[in-house]
């Protein structure tokens, strides 16, 4: 346990992030929950939670960009004599004698005290749950009695988030409650359309409770100084309108040596329409009481937390490295795989810098995030690949987003994202690659425009190889629409007025502008769907994709290429993007990668070459930038990318989600050096001593870190939700440490640096288990020189299915 | 100068509201600015400004509802030895000496004192400037010369408001500031699309700044507790990204009754787009250095601020009253003609209850708002009219709101809320008979969805009334639409879906749901547009319109009537709502108003029955509520109306809209007393004394007052911008006291109580000077028994339009 920054360090034995301070740069969250109920906490308690979807369903309200920062979430007050103080310093910020928050595997601790009592407080959101369970522990560490008063303190949403915070002609009127004992309803807008209430219970007896916010915190007061607290008594106010809130008072004696747990319970209820109410106007509590009878007994939230980590014991168990890197370790054994399964769950939907109110599900980012997940939830990734398909439309276009509740396209964004369609590819490929499931192609899926249609999943990877064929500019290279995976490229759509959107003023008659980019993802990824049409028997769409695939790598070397290295589009008027020729953004990034990855150019040098101006060009200390030069001025004809100051965002920053691809096209090239390079750059433990400086979260990935031309280079923001996890555990899995799922097995082909002398795997591969040695005696980056399995030889690199529940020996030697 | 609580009180002779403390029921605030430039302003100098629209180019981040509430605005910190305060309270909340807050016509002045130290602050936006000015006026009352910081502070909005408080994933990285001497320059997005910029500039040294507010307030720290104050330095830094502010550090020795004046400047600027640059990537600062030096000096200051008070002078003498009753005189010589401007200026879009983001300009709303403004600004409501109508369609029907940017209907609300095309006569009505401009009816006006089409104003009111005609149901009354003037009653949307709009969800089949409301409505205004075609000569107009009055006055005879009281509507099933035979919501506001007001029954006696029904069950002691009983339950087949708990909004509170139409309606009768007691009942200055549990400001309307089924009966919500301003002023000045324009002069026809002797008015009237004596020797409520004119008597009570510039003395006296 090293200590590299100020604020804390990775406890590897315990798999948690450590943190020694309330006041880190930014906000250091962690994430609850695995299914329907998920909720985003800070180190010190805040954030919110919601069932399903973050703007409609959100159950505590929570203010973005907030003086100070962070300033809600489940939030506790002790008054104990002398001493008022907040177990997670916030909201009262009163300095504590002790805090530690540990961030865990779906679980946060936190750890303080004052005067010799402490209080240990878990959060967490047990398996199968719609509630967040909250436990503190107060012990009396002195040698007198303590008699304390313990209030909690949340504030509700008023469901949805967005109207919560703007319409407050309506919402002002609209707060109810009940209260029950220890357990406080909020109930409003259940006597309309609502089906579902929330609660907050504990489990003691009360000595009074808030749900009137104005009363709690007295005139003009915040959360910082609530009068009720102050006071040292509760108003057992009824809110009616304005701001619901939930606040318990308990008193505890604490004899010397005592601990006291407190189990609270915050619950989502949903209630059949003809079971709503108890009487009139009266909710129906039962299913509430079940669910906090769950958790009754403290014992019940110890059941609950193992069972939580035996849940995250099977998910991470199905990849561990023993590399005697320890960072790489714990990068590749829990805090990629641990965010990869975040970024499952949410989607882009909630963090510190997405709102929760603006974005659904994207397409392309889902299908994408699949790369990170095939492997250790299967069964959910087959559902996300049905729903995604399940928003295509019948010419293979996709809604850009669809939203998580209905799971239906949004239709206010649109389609019109050229390279969308693809990823759907990229995503069954991996799942089939994973599981063997050739068979999932034929699962019965309707495109959106066609209800009841009899299509199958194929259906919509052929629609989606067709979309690109059928959408081909004058250089023969597939056309770009709105924006490629690049939303910020926007080489059709001219906006002046900056009361719009730059992706939604497109022109007509125009629109041939060409992506070299979706050129390269669709030859990359079109040889693996040419290989699912030959596996399932397709040989037309087989013959067919060949030729495609053949062309578009020939329209790439012809009008792709800038002389040293992958141009990255044209524009509408023929003009190049990302050539020498440019003023500035002279090279982009994601050519370069999906080219090479795409396997154009390895055989002319084309590859090596585009990959050294790679590092000449786009390579700085925090990563790989996204072009260079950065645009210093607004051009309406490439929107905007353009917008941003110089080095920030897609105008010139580590856009991180790129630099596995750079990764990866270096372990194509055999370069293991090089490709571990790149990944260390961006990776979390390998940047955890940048703490200062990068400011979000050392323990996850980063959308982005300022690039070299910004004002502060390596400041990371939009952490958490980014496809850079998923796309990064990809790379060092199965490109650099070369465990690699494919068709009739796995494969080993590690790409690494040549110091390396050894290094072990365990990996679940369709229910068997493997236990893998690469020793590299050569000191080679690439190349299995042989291979065996339960010590028997085996030609190749590839290892065919095992039975289900047996465990093999692998012994590969490169070389 | 009474106070009537504890909060404050009418100063008559300064036309201004003092408070007296920081801490009102909630925050109280004031409007500056006449033209483009607006902002709002709390008693602690919370709140904002933009130019023009409240979403699309604000200045000043502001949060609603945030903890401390009211935590934003333009602020100062003073640090003066051992104490550090601020001189508006906010942001520190540190106890002050001494505090008084004073909204004025259009300007804001607190002092505040600590230790001997003063501050006087004045907050204004000068006539024709696209900025506030804040004029600090520090004092030394001690006898020791004293050194003192003083920091300013704001939070710069990244323009559009929505997008500043969702949309983080962008917005963290558009930041951009430039600092001149003593100007900070907010020039995010101007490098793109963007042709403004906004500056905040003091006319004094300064020895410090700060733009980076993560710099100014230190890591976790609020605005209570900035790190640059506390420590006195500032850190001059430059804000890249995040949340760009403006802060100056300037420092003052200040020797024994020594003042200082600063003045500070809070600009917006636009520059075309080839003179955008002062350099590459340097602004042109050239208008904002205009801007800034008109106010160099303080005493260009008092200029301004008398420029101002002549402004509103010459506004509020266009009719004032002297009644012997101060709370009447106040009501109408200052501060409902002052709300009525404001309202006029900002339609529904920025008050402490609308959040800025939501809302445009209301086709039904500017409409009705204009009853208050057309004599005391013609110019600007024959614009607003032509506006409105500009956005009607060419089958009379309207969107239901425009955006005041681009004066362009929002296709995302629509249209089919089937009161609004007739609100355009209302006011095209009252503003020809306030100037006799009968010309205006041929002022060209396009259809918005015939453009270039020869239509002229005239054809829009055609249209309205047509559409009303056109759109009859079963019972020959008018088709509500989605709803008429009560957006909640939705009688032809189902909605069970809490997730979408209560008005979106409508039934293609059905609509056929009916509204005794329009019918009143129609009827009422529909006269005047009679006489419209006939003095216009429009003869067969005329007629077609008399014939459609004519039955429409029999359809609600014959299906309008209850028994009792007039009928609210059908529903889309034939049942009727706002009927004995209902089990809830048995009797609404609405018709009982408009119909009377129109006529409809005051032969038979059902008038007076409807009325009396009023009282019976619809009064209370805050004011009539819409409807009686509230709904307990959501019915589908009402909407929204019954979604809000009982007694409040539409659901039983006394929504002060509708009360002007009761007390119209009285008039109508004769009533005298009962008129002016429900005029009291809602009016700010006969409120006054319940200001703690009335909560908003007392010294403007609220559009709802919790109603007698509501839990706290009495209290206000959503002050300010409401239609009750203009109604209630229409009724008080036109109906009560009986000062009425006409087509052909100016109409005397009071209505008052009977105990009145007398009271005096005096009424500038296309371009003449009334002095009004109005006697009661017979204490008569109603009736003209003779008039004079300068001395000589006269028929009737109408005298007719005098030459410009002349004043004249007129004596009425009733019985």
């Amino acid at each position: 346990m090293t200590q590299n920054n100020p604020y804390g360090y990775f406890d590897d034995a315990a798999q948690e992030y450590v943190i020694l301070t309330p006041n880190t740069p930014y906000p250091w969250t962690n994430y609850l929950g695995n299914g329907d109920f998920l909720g985003l906490i800070s180190n010190t308690a805040g954030g919110y939670c919601f069932y399903r979807d973050a703007k409609l369903r959100r159950l505590i309200r929570y203010r973005y960009n907030s003086l100070p920062i962070d300033n809600g979430g489940r939030y506790f007050y002790i008054r104990d004599g002398e001493n008022t103080w907040s177990p997670s310093f916030k909201p009262l910020r009163r300095e504590l004698d002790e805090y530690e928050c540990r961030h865990g595997l779906g679980y946060t601790t936190i750890h303080s005290s004052v005067n010799q009592l402490s209080c240990e407080s878990l959060f967490m959101v047990p398996m199968g749950c719609n509630a967040e369970v909250h436990r503190l522990t107060l012990t009396n560490h002195s040698q007198e009695k303590r008699s304390i008063q313990l209030f909690s303190y949340l504030e509700w949403c008023l469901w949805n988030a967005e109207d919560d915070m703007t319409n407050f002609q309506r919402n002002y009127s609209t707060g109810e409650v009940e209260v029950d004992a220890s357990t406080i309803y909020h109930k409003t807008e259940y006597r309309e359309r609502r089906d579902h209430y929330g609660f907050y219970s504990v489990n003691h007896p009360v000595t009074g409770f808030d749900t009137d916010r104005d009363a709690f915190l007295g005139a003009g007061n915040g959360v910082d100084s609530p009068a009720v607290v102050l006071a040292g008594e509760s108003q057992n106010s009824i809110a009616y309108g304005w701001s619901p809130i939930a606040s318990h008072c308990i008193e505890l004696d604490l004899e010397p040596g005592q601990s006291h747990d407190l189990v609270f319970v915050l619950g989502y209820v949903r209630n059949e329409p003809d079971q709503k109410w108890e009487s009139k106007g009266v909710i129906n509590k039962q299913p509430a009481q079940e669910l906090r009878e769950r958790f009754a007994m403290s014992a019940q939230v110890d059941e609950a937390r193992e069972e939580l980590a035996q849940h995250w014991r099977n998910l991470l168990g199905t990849l561990t490295v023993s590399s005697g890197d320890a960072k790489l370790d714990r990068l590749v054994n829990v805090w990629n795989p641990y965010q990869n399964t975040v970024t499952f769950n949410l989607s882009r939907s909630a963090s510190m810098f997405e709102s929760g109110v603006s974005r659904g599900m994207g397409f392309r980012d889902s299908n994408q995030d699949l790369l990170g997940n095939v492997h250790t939830m299967p069964e959910r990734a087959r559902q996300r690949i049905i729903d995604l398909a399940s928003t295509q439309l019948s010419d293979g276009s996709a809604f850009h987003q669809y939203q998580p509740l209905t799971k239906r396209g949004n239709a206010a964004i649109g389609s019109g994202f050229n390279d969308d369609p693809l990823w759907l590819i990229v995503s069954t490929v991996a799942y089939i690659k994973e599981t063997g499931d050739l068979a999932f192609l034929e699962t019965p899926t309707p495109f959106a425009d066609v209800p009841g249609s009899t299509a199958v999943l194929f259906d919509h990877l052929k629609a989606s190889f067709c979309h690109v064929t059928a959408n081909r500019g004058p250089h023969g290279l597939p056309l770009i629409g709105r924006a490629d995976w690049n939303d910020c490229l926007n080489l059709n759509c001219f906006s002046t007025n900056p009361d719009e959107s730059f992706q939604t003023t497109e022109i007509e008659t125009a629109g041939k502008a060409e992506s070299v980019m979706i050129a390269g993802l669709f030859v990359w990824t079109g040889k693996d769907y040419q290989e699912l049409c030959e596996r399932s028997g397709r040989d037309a769409e087989a013959a067919s994709a060949s030729a495609a695939l053949t062309a578009m790598v020939k329209a790439v070397e012809q009008h792709g290429w800038d002389g040293d290295w992958f141009l990255r589009a044209y524009r509408h008027d023929g003009e190049k993007v990302g050539s020498d020729s440019c003023e500035e953004g002279k090279i982009f990034v994601e050519p370069q990668g999906l080219c090479v990855m795409a396997g154009i150019g390895t055989r002319d040098g084309r590859a090596l070459q585009a990959m050294d101006s790679v590092q000449e060009r786009l390579d700085c200390e925090h990563g790989v930038v996204l072009l260079h030069p950065a645009y210093s001025r607004y051009d309406v004809a490439l929107g905007e990318i353009s917008s941003y100051p110089q080095g920030y965002k897609e105008n010139g920053a580590v856009f991180c989600h790129t630099n596995p691809w750079i990764v990866i096209a270096e372990t194509v090239l055999g370069r293991g050096d090089r490709a571990f390079q790149y990944m260390c750059k961006t990776a979390p433990p390998y940047r955890e001593d940048k703490a200062s400086l990068h400011k979000t979260e050392p323990y996850v990935y980063a959308q982005m870190i300022a690039g070299k031309e910004a004002h502060r280079p390596g400041e990371a923001k939009n952490s958490w939700l980014t496809g850079t996890a998923a796309w990064s555990y990809y790379a060092t899995t199965q490109f650099i440490l070369g465990i690699r799922p494919d068709f009739d097995g796995l494969r080993f082909d590690p790409c690494i640096p040549k110091d390396w002398p050894s290094f072990q795997v365990t990996r679940v591969f369709r229910g068997a288990t493997f236990q893998v040695q690469i020793n590299n005696p050569a000191h080679v980056s690439k190349g299995v020189g042989s291979m065996t399995l339960n010590g028997e030889s085996l030609p190749g690199n590839l290892i065919p299915p095992q039975a289900t529940g047996t465990t093999h020996q692998v012994v590969v030697t490169l070389g």
